[in-house]
């Protein structure tokens, strides 16, 4: 008997997980939600630091223009934000969010925040210039300054006439502190844009549970790319192409860093190998190459922009 | 009777006068002040607005170490600060200034104050930047607030380990206006700093009589000589030559531009020909050539620094 009703509830369980697993398969991908079929990889190919410098500009624009990078983020606080301002102004279509921006990591060439100093006292190191790190945000930052400072970003890149298409963070600065996080998150719903959010690596970089902090309506991507040191050791070109080939089904990321390896570059990132102007140089080669071209086509990568997402999935 | 009386008045009057003639006619003038004969040429060759880009600052510092240039004078809220104050750190002897910057005028790459933005609300625009042009600095520029930032420019320069040899300012922003001038001179006098002074310029471009505002301690220029747009347009090369030709005995000054006519020099001084791109190349050019060096020697002129000046007369 007793067997009989455990046979019973087994089966009721798994009729149960049944239920729960085929109404889980019949939720839509994020690919089918925009219109594409559940195979298609889909892939935003990303230049993070516009209006760092001159020649983070240029390049990055030619990029977007001639090459394969279809969307970008601005510093708002940086001395170029005027230039890729105004090109966003001429380019209404051109795929531009905001690179929220609470660090100043060169050595000789730095910024602070858009607000007063006086009003973001905790997010600035002695001289009123933005702090090199993210652990000394992360320690100091108080996160109402780090709101205010987001905002005004925010609302300085309104006044310059850039409509946003959407929000990441510089340095990873507002996902270093789970506070800061649910800032970034609020005001891309606020403001309804997309923010740059993947579980995987929130957990392996800032060991951050993102399920926590989401709900069913913000877009997740499915997987972020982005060369680190030993890559770019070994040789972007080859970091590159195995990040292509191995590109699913899905929403992917490739986040870059495309200048020109010229005196100004040169000198912005003085002493500072990593994510240096030889390393800028070798991103903007690699996405404007046509081998690069050649990878998406016989991969059957579908090159994708934030403004899609946006303007389908939360403006719709 | 009468006769008598006045010519003996006529007489002691001539008499008067000789004698203040005389005893200014013994008075030393500069050149001798500094240790030089009387028919000395002195000249200051000068590079303007060190610190608004990395070309300015690398052409700049190649013009002074390499060319004919002896000193130049830094503006303190601009993005490339860091790097030429990293340089006077490490070139102790460099006649480096402070150029006062109350003025932001290229059209996307603009610059605020040192101070919060909520302590200078009369020299920022709406944007948060310095205004184009010294019109809307001397119609709207509280004395108070010019002379807080002014300070918060000496204090970051001197945090930045700079020592400045002399104070001038970009675009003759603290010469527009008395009110201005006044704190200028005061705070040359409280650092111990020459400043540029010129009664000629001044009372020709400003309509300012300089002689109300000074004292004998003061440093006055004989003559400055910076080029026009009239100039840069018949040749850098003839104009030069005929003001160094022009030199007279006492202390001279040449204002000049130097930068590289590079991508980010084009793109700062992007629809503004005037002390543009290839306008200062055209400067570095000049002062870095052979034929400076040739007339500098046939004209038998002395090229001065600023810090002579300063550690001779005012901190002796």
């Amino acid at each position: 008997m007793l067997n009989t009703i455990m046979k019973k509830i087994i089966t009721s369980f798994y009729c149960f997980l049944l239920l729960v697993l085929s109404s889980a398969g019949q939720q839509k991908t994020l690919q089918e939600r925009l219109g594409y079929s559940k195979d298609t990889k889909l892939l935003i190919i990303h230049a993070d630091d516009l209006g760092v410098s001159q020649s983070e500009n240029a390049a990055s624009i030619y990029a977007m223009e001639k090459g394969s990078v279809r969307s970008g983020s601005i510093m708002v606080p940086c001395p170029w934000m005027g230039n890729i301002a105004e090109y966003a102004r001429n380019h209404p279509n051109a795929d531009l969010g905001l690179h929220f921006t609470l660090t100043s990591e060169w050595k000789n060439y730095r910024w602070g925040t858009v607000l007063p100093a006086n009003q973001a006292a905790s997010l600035l190191n002695a001289a009123g210039y933005l702090y090199s790190d993210t652990d000394s945000l992360s320690l100091n930052g108080r996160p109402d300054e780090v709101e205010k400072e987001i905002r005004a970003q925010i609302e300085r890149a309104k006044l310059f006439g850039i409509d946003p298409t959407h929000f990441d963070s510089h340095m990873g600065c507002l996902f270093v502190n789970p506070a800061y996080l649910q800032i970034l998150i609020k005001l891309g719903r606020e403001y309804k844009v997309p923010v740059l959010l993947n579980k995987e690596a929130f957990k392996l970089m800032y060991n951050i549970d993102l399920t926590k902090y989401i709900n069913d309506k913000d877009v997740l991507l499915d997987k972020v790319f982005m060369a680190q040191p030993g890559d770019y050791k070994k040789g972007m070109s080859s970091y590159y192409t195995a990040v292509l080939k191995s590109i699913q089904p899905g929403l992917n990321c490739i986040l870059l860093h495309a200048a020109y390896e010229n005196p100004e570059m040169q000198a912005v990132t003085i002493d500072h190998p990593d994510y240096g102007a030889a390393w800028r140089q070798a991103d903007f080669n690699f996405f404007t190459g046509a081998e690069c071209k050649a990878l998406l086509q016989q991969q059957n990568i579908k090159l994708i922009t934030w403004k899609e997402i946006r303007d389908k999935l939360i403006r719709n």
